[in-house]
């Protein structure tokens, strides 16, 4: 890419990771290569069954599973190993667009330190997209991104408590 | 689907389009038939390139261009030729997601009536779930959608003058 910038996609409404999931089909189909990571593995999603069908989209599950389950010393431990491996992945330039999926909720859960992300924006290499998603984007990462979107919740039906439905949440 | 809902995707922030491609892109990956109707044709869009190779997805563009650019009372004529296709299309319960992208430019450009509209939410078997895209959505199709995102603007590059980027905004 010849320009590649920082987004965010913040807020509590829906359309976070669906909007970086339609980022990386519109990036696709210009013939660039994409890197998928997302964080917390919440089950084997709708768009999984797809994205890993694209042989140029690579899709990584960094973490098992979503954090409110599961022990925090060891995602944190989890998490610290595989920062190197982002970085590494984002400095490479084999990928044009790199989306870091929930990384906030990562943030926002402690399981990694906003200095650290904020390095990974600062050493991105000039080709290289950044996609950001996640509640509670922090005011030092929207300071430091090119495109803040936030999706505000104006009206959500699991508020009023319709369950998550699979093929539309998940 | 057991129980669609109508999703609106507003407000002057990038991401509707692309959440409404997610969102097509997840409920594919469960086996679900998606119509993606694209209100305006802006060019060969990077989506485009990937969406028309799904079986179970049809892509349609009812106006072969965006509606600045041409005659209004040609596009009005097209649209309303239009409006009993697409509420066939959703009456038939063929689809299981139906996307109006654009929809609520059509509706700002005086290309169709709210009241069309409205109908269209109406009459939606309840086994569609709907999509609706588009800046400036009205209070009555907010009051008649079951969730409503708005892409709030934080941040834009383009409005500090970076041209829109292929592969990223189209």
């Amino acid at each position: 890419m010849k320009e590649g910038l920082v987004q965010v996609y913040t807020g509590n409404g829906k359309g976070k990771t669906t909007a970086a999931i339609g980022q990386a089909i519109r990036a696709l189909g210009r013939g660039y290569k994409v890197c998928f990571i997302q964080f917390f593995k919440k089950s084997e999603s709708g768009e999984v069954k797809i994205l890993k069908n694209f042989p140029n989209l690579k899709l990584l599950h960094p973490l098992p599973f979503y954090p409110a389950e599961k022990n925090q010393d060891f995602l944190k431990q989890k998490i610290e190993t595989i920062l190197p491996k982002i970085s590494k992945i984002i400095k490479s330039e084999n990928y044009d667009l790199v989306i870091l999926d929930e990384i906030n909720i990562a943030l926002r859960n402690e399981l990694l330190k906003e200095r650290d992300i904020l390095d990974l924006l600062k050493n991105k290499p000039k080709s290289v997209e950044l996609i950001l998603t996640g509640r509670g984007a922090t005011k030092k990462i929207i300071e430091s991104a090119d495109l803040v979107t936030e999706m505000k919740e104006i009206k959500h039906p699991l508020t009023k408590g319709v369950k998550a439905r699979r093929g539309i949440e998940y």
